[in-house]
């Protein structure tokens, strides 16, 4: 299992922003074999995990036509800097306590 | 390059859990080998990732008494559930605007 982990320094997020993160997050999640996605905002610092089956769906998902414009953007208008790492997750730990 | 993905859903954050997060985040940065450290709250979601040289500054971060301690407080009172991943850096790509 990979993870493509994204750590962004926000510069504005218009109204397009939103949007356009959300159908990317569809995209993802219904074309391209990931499986969970999440993301977190705080100020302008964003982190967001994705979750794949393996490097073949990232490099697919990376260089989708709609992907590739939304990542355009993202560095025309959105991100003041940001970071991609891809990762293979080696172990998990899982915690639940009786009330989740 | 090794990075862990702290998932959490919060349950109460008191005073003393920033407090608790923060010296953690010290021991590990100054203690252990961590080389960077970066978390977003957003509501009740928290992220926290740290980067690592090696599993085995991991395990001996994982198992300090210190740490132990509050990963039991964690579960007695800070967090609803979490997830902890580990996992080993591929690849990554990097872009700054000329504003960063």
């Amino acid at each position: 299992m990979f993870v493509v982990i994204f750590r962004a320094k926000i510069r504005t997020a218009d109204s397009e922003y939103a949007e356009v993160a959300a159908r990317m997050r569809e995209l993802a999640l219904g074309q391209f074999g990931c499986f969970d996605f999440k993301s977190v905002t705080e100020g302008r610092d964003e982190i967001a995990l994705s979750y794949w089956p393996d490097e073949e769906s990232i490099r697919a998902w990376k260089s989708h036509a709609d992907h590739v414009l939304a990542q355009q953007l993202g560095r025309e208008r959105w991100y003041e800097s940001y970071i991609v790492q891809v990762a293979r997750i080696t172990r998990e730990y899982r915690y639940a306590s009786d009330l989740a």
